[in-house]
């Protein structure tokens, strides 16, 4: 085998192998039975499942293939920053500059192009200005509100997450798909707050 | 909401539920920590990012996303049919009525133009004769190679497993990819065999 190629995969093997540790990080999330928390290699395989069969409700067409793609990695700068859950407000004010110089670290360890290739995916997913971007947001944010309701809110009850954190959480997931946000609001989030796991006020 | 629409995203949203199981159903590969096993979603998920990654090492030109499309889907018929080990000969005599069983009635649950096409998926690579269908076949042999030779073995080791059953598994992991599989026989095989984690007879 070719000493580059040999190189080139090597290097290729050691990023495998370093994101094998996205499965040890957790969520907030619990699985539909309710015994065990999600962790992010689970929850972007859910997440891109979803997308296959799901894309015709983008408000915009998407490239699928690039949609995916991104929701596959998002997460891995986790890695290194750790996960920030969704209504932590202290973690959350220093999640950019930890998330920034996670994804230097992890890409940085690829092949110069696939690096950037990676890169540039998590970046657009972070700027959420396009339309594969605003989609992926979309599935980020409606499936672990499905888990939740299919867990009877248990999440949001041990949190007391209040309706206003959900709905400020929220404010752009009808930018990849005003089908899909209508479709959770009606269908999980109204239900579980008439039915007292999410806090009215 | 159209109520066509609503009925739709039902089913859609039941079937999404439906595959979180995915996520219980434990593999025999050790994480690359070695403190536990490894399930269906995480390891869809794992090569699904090596495909990213890797196409360009097929043999002949891919479509990445239908490539990807049937890693992330291939093994959902388990929820059904349960998971059969590599090696376990008497579950391998009924693996395929039970999993074909398992694929009507998985997909079946879905909008008709939806099951078709993760059913052609699957057929698709279940067949292992189209380029998109052998290299996801490919990912599939050598992502547990390389998971199993970063615990020195641990599974091999445990179960006993020799070198003749490994090559028999992998009688057409080449046809994929005939680079990725030179390098993963260099490189996690033969170490193994020579540390005595995989048996030589």
């Amino acid at each position: 085998m070719d000493e580059n190629v040999k190189e080139r995969l090597n290097q290729l093997f050691d990023f495998f192998r370093l994101i094998d540790r996205e499965k040890f990080i957790g969520r907030q999330t619990y699985l539909t039975d309710a015994t065990r928390k999600e962790n992010d290699a689970e929850h972007a395989w859910h997440m891109a499942v979803m997308t296959i069969l799901l894309a015709e409700y983008s408000n915009e067409k998407i490239d699928v293939l690039r949609t995916i793609e991104m929701l596959l990695i998002h997460d891995l700068v986790e890695i290194y920053a750790g996960d920030t859950y969704a209504y932590d407000e202290e973690g959350l004010k220093t999640k950019e500059s930890r998330e920034l110089a996670a994804a230097d670290k992890l890409y940085g360890g690829l092949p110069e192009d696939l690096g950037k290739k990676l890169r540039g995916l998590w970046d657009e997913f972070e700027a959420a200005n396009t339309p594969e971007a605003k989609f992926a947001h979309t599935m980020d944010n409606i499936q672990p509100i499905m888990l939740n309701d299919a867990t009877d809110g248990k999440s949001w009850r041990e949190r007391g997450v209040a309706l206003h954190q959900i709905m400020k959480r929220n404010a752009h997931t009808a930018d990849g798909s005003q089908t899909l946000w209508e479709y959770a609001y009606d269908t999980f989030i109204k239900k579980n707050v008439e039915e007292g796991n999410i806090r009215e006020e």
